[in-house]
């Protein structure tokens, strides 16, 4: 454990842990995970504390063969009082998909760019909202939360730089549209901290803001302890870093969970989680892929 | 290359990297790399821009084997303009080495705790400080100049905890020596950024602080970004993130350059490295070691 000191600037009291492992990082990893196996790994996350977990995601199997059991999936999930199980739905059919399941929490995903809007979602720019739109009316209509995703906040492959006031603009709308949250994607990991206060600070209000660091470049804690001094207390991180494989060159890296809540201990901020449990069932999944974890924390707390 | 957008907070225009690749790293490295290529490693690292290159250890080859050719290395050395090469020296006879090959500038090696003292240097905490005092004065006497490390600032493997109080007395007292710089080392790697704050602040004047973070738990670099906030201007890092083998248990992980001038890329800090040729060397050592790097961003940019 680390010594706690807090910090002098303005950090929250308490974060939000988004835990995106399940989905978005199994669905980036080689081996294809077993349903008995995801559904224990959901229960060991339950089990150690963390109180979001992002289940599974109604993508067609095509794009994500890795959760291609999501109805299955959520079927026989044992649902711990107290924790959301929210799912992604790319679109109408996916709501539809998701109200059948009696799923409570969804997430929309969209694109800071026109390129990657184009390449990920077969919609242009600004057709994207019209796509999600009707899906965020009738999924509050029927009650569900709806979390937005907007991806290429920092940076896009094809494009380059990304305007801050475009991520903004992207983000506006979505908010506007009646999401509860925006999770701001740096999905190439190109961000550093200077970057993150610019893009945090361009909405004027932060409550609703959420951010998704890659450790691609090795800057995602950093920027998580800049997107936190600027505010935010919601933060997105896979288990056990999963979803980047250390060793492949498309290393897209989640931001690890346990790195994360070593750094929240350390500030003294209250977060929920036993890291010896999230450890052990990192550990326990690094296993079930054959591969060690890329956490620096599970690495250095188990030796592998 | 990051986007670049300035902190809003205070920062510094330029930050000096203290390369310890060839030193610290090197000498954490279970492979023996032999002289020519550990002089190929000291010539790329200076054509890269680095500027403080530490370059070898006169610590007994028992304790460090991998630099046994540390007189080999200085006599053999390549110097380049502009370009410092200081060589870590335990004790008086490292020091008799040192003047007798024209080493310009030393480095000598402290404890903030007790326990570490006896382990490292076979001395009491309070005896370190007697064995160092006449290697300073005589060095400071022949023209050289000394850095400071002071080890375990931040947690000791032994005694967990260490007082901030004690740190900053055990800095302090090697300051009033006459080093020129003292570098606060994590050696175990468990500080977070409150923790440096409240370390860097202990010490009134902090410009001649630096910092040696390991990246053992992942946190590196946002102590990095928290002790340059602090008023720090040196950071210690390691090209590649030499030393710390990303397999090993005991994995002890230095800050890898590449991950620190990409953050000061972004932060618009000034620093005078080539990333990219930086990046080809720590890919060519890589190979000489027979293992990939550790750097995150040499994994991204070089696809291993």
């Amino acid at each position: 454990m680390p010594q706690r000191e807090a910090s002098s600037g303005d950090l929250p009291e308490r974060v939000t842990i988004w835990e995106v492992g399940p989905r978005d990082g199994l669905q980036n990893e080689q081996t294809v995970v077993g349903l008995e196996t995801k559904l224990e790994f959901l229960r060991r996350l339950a089990g150690a504390g963390l109180t979001t977990l992002e289940a599974t995601s109604f993508v067609h199997p095509k794009w994500v063969p890795q959760l291609a059991d999501a109805d299955d999936l959520l079927a026989k999930l044992d649902r711990r009082p107290g924790v959301k199980y929210p799912v992604l739905v790319p679109n109408e059919r996916g709501l539809d998909r998701a109200l059948a399941l009696g799923v409570e929490s969804i997430a929309i995903f969209g694109s800071a760019t026109e390129t990657f809007a184009r390449k990920n979602l077969n919609r242009s720019y600004d057709e994207q909202f019209a796509m999600f739109e009707p899906v965020v009316r009738r999924a509050r209509h029927e009650g569900l939360e709806v979390r937005a995703y907007l991806s290429m906040c920092f940076g896009d492959p094809w494009e380059g730089a990304v305007p801050v006031e475009q991520v903004a603009n992207a983000g506006r709308r979505l908010l506007d549209m009646g999401c509860f949250q925006l999770s701001l994607g740096d999905t190439i990991g190109v961000a550093t901290p200077g970057h993150v206060e610019a893009v945090v600070g361009a909405f004027g209000d932060v409550t609703k803001l959420a951010v998704h660091f890659h450790d691609t470049y090795g800057q995602a804690l950093s920027n998580t302890l800049a997107a936190l001094k600027a505010g935010v207390t919601t933060v997105d991180s896979s288990a056990g870093g999963l979803g980047g494989c250390p060793y492949a060159k498309a290393a897209t890296g989640n931001l690890a969970t346990e790195d994360l809540v070593w750094m929240l201990d350390g500030l003294g901020i209250e977060h929920g989680v036993d890291l010896d449990a999230l450890v052990r069932t990192s550990a326990w999944m690094a296993q079930q892929l054959g591969r060690p974890s890329p956490s620096r924390v599970v690495k250095a707390l188990t030796g592998g």
